[in-house]
């Protein structure tokens, strides 16, 4: 179904050295690199990713520049890494991130996103070790690369849910029941609570995070998903919060929708639903979090959802990948214009301090994806929010942004 | 003309699996990597560079060291990064910098040397989007695995120019007039004045920067290019400047040739000429920047020039890229010896305060080079260098060094 | 030796294009990534590391832990680089080091662990120029993967020898007499010393390492090694020296064995012994760091050895590498269970200040290492120690910790 597939394909290669077994392999370049051995036992892929961003916001968005149109460009985000699998069982991935988050150019902040070893040869648990993300939700777990928007719902923001542990450990498996319906659990032990110090001496505290996901049916073009999760972060002593986000717009700085405080306990639970039909899909994930303060401090409720629907204009389906139960790569069927993706969201977020003023934020946003080729996708999202509670100063309390973007994938 | 080359070249392949359309591709190995389809629309490199600097000074160059000769050898540059290409039209590259500007061993700073997404499918316009080079003079768009002298002429520490911004969108674009003439513009809008604060709310300042390439012809071994630059930095609110350089020595800290302070505007401009004659080449390059002090601070005046003359005593003519209007890389034709290339230049720059100490720079560098394969670079430089104006303590008017450098590029 | 090997390898090529002279080579994939010209005198590899520990502890191991017993998880390494070679004298290693010293999840201390440039076509030195392991003793230029304990012995920590040094040139070579025997001289100058600020006026402190290795026999399974070393580290102005060590136990802050102070000279010399006799092997080394205080500051002796013994129950043999004189690594040889190695260590360590207070500290380590595919290795250590003359509070002489470990290595 590619015409013009640039996909280089080996032939079984002739004996060189006779003392040598050998084997066929293929390499493969979309502009990138990947080596498979004929039989798939054995493989290596160096991958990566360059988005560039463009914000414009206004409103409470654009809190430093007196109620007038505000803007940031940026390189959102610069990762590379390594994978590779051998003798079936064992693979591993090795990620590196550089993107900048505090924008000054001459010191990027170099940080280890993903760093694993997985076995995968038992029947009944497939055992990570490393660094990679827990499994908290469909969501979170979708590659930034195939979002439909530009930016992850807020509410994950709000929850530690999204942040890549110090080492996490692992068991996880899909169950199949037939081709057309899977059960996939996935439990992870987790070291350190995220916003805590890291220590070198005394016990570490070790957070749990669980997901179940139920697909009744997955086949090309078609499925339906179905999760919840859960998850107690366990915080050490001395532990406190952050309740912030930047509420959708990257290019700002993070807004403190509750005050940083000693806490005693953190646990969150969420459920998911969604769906392939074609060139359509949708997504929707609901997630609360029950912070318990610490030293007098309040309890804090932390609550939100989102709803997402995409319609292919060009009739490809989104992909999934039912191992982790999570949305995958649209790969363009036309070779000379390209996919083309509409998609549009809903969601809200509430902070409730006991006691405190309650914070809330809504956001609708529309958007577009184009890719030109599989390896580049360009997009643009335009959204309209509004908060309450919210101390915005002359800002107001609606704010607009539009994103635009460049990513390249390797 | 490479008997013993070690350049990989696969066969067509064969039929492996028949629902794939097959194509040849090529590997390249001469201590790096890189593979290509046959048909040229994809590809993929792995590139990177080490460079190691022993440096010897004396004078005004070594202040710490009361007047003795001082030393530093340090790892001047460690870099490597991916760059590749799909369906011709497309391609990106990716750019790690790991050298270690506080040499401290133990806390490198990472930085992103360029991140790019490149589409060339229009007629009139290549779009460039990320952080790259900004078309700022010929001696800055070089590669610096492929300058003649170890360090680039100092007019260019002394003008924002040479600063890679933190995100440019660049259109440009080479018109040929037959094969032996072209005329190459390049335009780009940047984010931020490199040496202004990062925010992240309020308004973006963009630089602009352009340059005009014409080269009456062009052919192996036999070039002339004349060129000219405008840029106006546009620097922000509460924007200051640095005014400093090392006068041609990475051996030793920055010297301030005028103090830091506010300023309202900064614009510069630049002529260029270069050419090559066989194994003889020239280039020579005027560039004057304005500073407009702020708040009362004085305006502040720099201009300066260089000429570079060189001469491969071994026959090679040093390369050029015309699509970038810029020099390239030396190929050793001599498998046994490889090549070697004399080198000299004159350069200058004055430092003008309105009202205040004018400061000068004179320097005279002679060196050589040797590329004994063509993956290494071995280098001798030796400057003698005069300052006026400049406050050098015990240290003299004068300085003299000697820069011993060994350069892999893979 | 491998029945189901995953090496790929390839024909020799057939014409594409007749005027590039074309070669055969090899690619090569178990889990990384390898590529070599069929006459050997090109090559590049992709080469990386991850390492993943968790650790127990408690006594004198855990001194914020009021006694109990403690835990630390870590991703202990994350390493990557590249290497290659062309025209069978020229050689570079470029290594990237992202293990997290501080722990904090948000800044990787990126650090390159080796970038060098080696020549190699001189009939009695290689030379080698940039950053890479000073010729110091067997167990520091064993590379971490090969080590049978999942640390090195702490003698190593309290002298400056393990320190990699801003830039070194070497010259060493390996002398054969017949197949069986042999001598490798290596001779290191390195800036600067490591724990003295760096400079960038003034002159350069150079600190010097000499080493050499006899082996009277080297054969498959079957070697002896005997060594000596010298190294003076020549410290500049206002250099001060830390001995300090985690005695072991890499999941704990390193522990203070004599107060920092400035120092005026620190020399050290150390004898090596190792054999390999098939199944088993053994290594032991003693280290002397004589330290002498400047500015009325006692000067400081610090000795210690190490005895360590290994069994491979699957009958695999150590690597031995003579070029370098150091251990290599275990390939298994049984495809389905892999290699199995069991490992003890005895050390001790003492370091007394002149009139001050002698402390010394004394462990025992058993140890397994499982290898289920060349590519990963799992490890269980034990340690038993006890320390004299440390202030350990209420946590006492005594300490015990085990360490479990993952590592990949690409």
């Amino acid at each position: 179904q590619e015409p013009v597939t640039t996909i280089p394909v080996q032939p079984l290669a002739e004996p060189a050295k006779p003392e040598v077994r050998e084997i066929g392999f293929k390499v493969k370049s979309r502009g990138g690199f990947s080596i498979e051995s004929d039989d798939g036992s054995a493989g290596f892929d160096i991958e990566g990713r360059t988005v560039f961003d463009v914000n414009y916001f206004d409103g409470f968005y654009n809190q430093g520049g007196d109620g007038a149109t505000g803007s940031e460009s940026e390189l959102r985000r610069a990762r590379f890494g390594f994978n590779g699998w051998y003798s079936k069982d064992w693979n591993y991935t090795f990620l590196v991130n550089l993107a900048e988050d505090t924008r000054n150019i001459d010191s990027t902040a170099t940080t280890i996103d993903t760093a694993m070893v997985q076995y995968t040869g038992f029947k009944y648990a497939d055992l990570t070790v490393g660094r990679f993300k827990r499994p908290v939700s469909l969501d979170i777990l979708t590659s930034s690369n195939w979002q439909p928007l530009t930016e992850l719902a807020y509410i994950w923001e709000l929850a530690p849910a999204n942040d890549i542990t110090k080492f996490s450990v692992q068991a996880s498996k899909l169950f199949e029941f037939g081709n057309k319906s899977g059960l996939v659990y996935q439990l992870a032990l987790s070291d350190a609570y995220a916003e805590d110090e890291p220590t070198k001496s005394g016990k570490d505290h070790y957070a749990l995070n669980g997901r179940l996901v139920y697909t009744p049916w997955v086949d090309k073009g078609r499925m339906l998903h179905l999760g919840l999760s859960y998850g107690d972060q366990n915080p050490g002593d001395g532990a406190t919060t952050n309740v912030r986000s930047r509420l959708g717009v990257h290019g700002i700085n993070k807004l403190t929708l509750a005050a940083s405080q000693p806490i005693a306990s953190d646990s969150q639970f969420g459920f998911e639903a969604a769906g392939i039909f074609g060139p359509m899909s949708f997504q929707a994930e609901y997630q609360n979090r029950s912070i318990g303060g610490a030293e007098g401090n309040a309890d804090i409720e932390v609550s939100g959802y989102y709803l997402t629907g995409t319609y292919t204009l060009t009739g490809e389906s989104r992909g999934y990948k039912r191992k982790d139960g999570r949305f995958d790569k649209i790969v363009p069927s036309n070779q000379r214009y390209g996919a083309i993706e509409l998609v549009a969201r809903i969601q809200s977020a509430t902070v409730s301090p006991q006691g405190g003023t309650e914070v809330s934020a809504d956001a609708y946003t529309v958007g577009a994806n184009w890719y030109p080729i599989r390896a580049v996708k360009l997009a643009l999202n335009v959204t309209q929010a509004t908060v309450d509670g919210l101390d915005t100063g002359a800002a107001g309390d609606s704010g607009r942004a539009v994103v635009g973007r460049v990513q390249w994938v390797f």
